[in-house]
């Protein structure tokens, strides 16, 4: 029996600090790779197609959306963003295991489909502390900000769904945990098929 | 809601180096007690009373069983070996995480009475590892040797009812999983109470 890849699910609210994380997560461990999101929406200053996120149309998005390309997408403040499902099911049937970065709504989606992947919620250690986070972004108009406040509200009552809890109030400490937690479920006894075999099977 | 400690339980096989990273792990990990077994069987050089066995007469041994003052209990080579409860139970009440180094038959016994615990089985990477561990062991005489190969067998086969394998092949490596295991059920969602309390409950 050949090990799967595990598939990780991060979530948490805008302001948590989940991509400066996840950047670090993909430099820092070995066998992970980090699913790359579609989305309609424009770059923003810095962000690269194929490493940040797939930047595509709508067009094209709702023709992948009519074909069931997605493993789950969302519509938010008027743009799609969705888990294209071909190159995460190749990634886990080669035994790589997988990080998505997603909404709780697709986390829900996931879930369903991957009993036994790992939810993993990401937070800054208070909602005072996050009402501060966004605040302190200057990118956004009121109105948008006001929705994202909203969203994070709702993204904070459904956390419980998720497996873990990881804080984010220094990201040194919040990385660590996360490392932790990935080379905690790599040791978990029911995804090492192949070790149980070698230690219970022998002629003597 | 206060947070409870965890109850983490440990097996393995003679050989698997249980001791050593025990050890370790009682001086680099904080809030973790390692629950000291009382025994009926002699000190082994450089064993202390109270730091790796509670060692005491059967007589007081049986008084304890027959007190229900047990976790759980063995006899092995005309031994016993139990884990006095009162300590344990208070240790969780606390707050404060518990390891029980324990035979795989007394991990059942534990799992049914914390349905919460967290088990762990330690383990050379191979049978023929194992072998060659135990006959490096010169302490033993053939027959004894030979039972306890066969305890190795019966603890190897029901490994799978552990949530995590640990693989002992580097004690350094293995210290560091374990360590993993511990900081990732720490963050388990299930596990923190408060902080989804204070996340969840606002004013605004």
């Amino acid at each position: 029996m050949k090990r799967l890849g595990i598939l990780f699910v991060i979530s948490g609210p805008s302001g948590a600090g989940k991509g400066t994380v996840l950047g670090k997560l993909r430099s820092e461990v070995e066998n992970l790779s980090i699913s790359v999101s579609a989305t309609t929406r424009n770059p923003r200053n810095g962000e690269a197609n194929g490493v940040h996120y797939l930047f595509c149309s709508k067009d094209k998005f709702k023709e992948m959306i009519d074909n069931n390309e997605f493993l789950e997408y969302i519509n938010k403040f008027d743009n799609y963003y969705g888990t294209p499902k071909a190159p995460v099911e190749q990634l886990l049937n080669e035994g790589k295991d997988v990080v998505l970065e997603i909404e709780t709504m697709g986390a829900a989606n996931v879930r369903q489909m991957f009993p036994n992947a790992v939810l993993i919620f990401i937070t800054p250690k208070s909602f005072d502390e996050l009402k501060r986070r966004l605040d302190k972004r200057g990118s956004e108009n009121p109105k948008d900000r006001a929705a994202r406040l909203e969203i994070a509200k709702t993204e904070l009552d459904s956390m419980t769904q998720y497996d873990y809890i990881a804080v984010n109030n220094d990201v040194r400490s919040c990385i660590n945990t996360l490392k932790a937690i990935i080379s905690a479920e790599r040791t978990k006894m029911a995804r090492n098929p192949e070790l149980i075999n070698t230690l219970t099977s022998r002629d003597n």
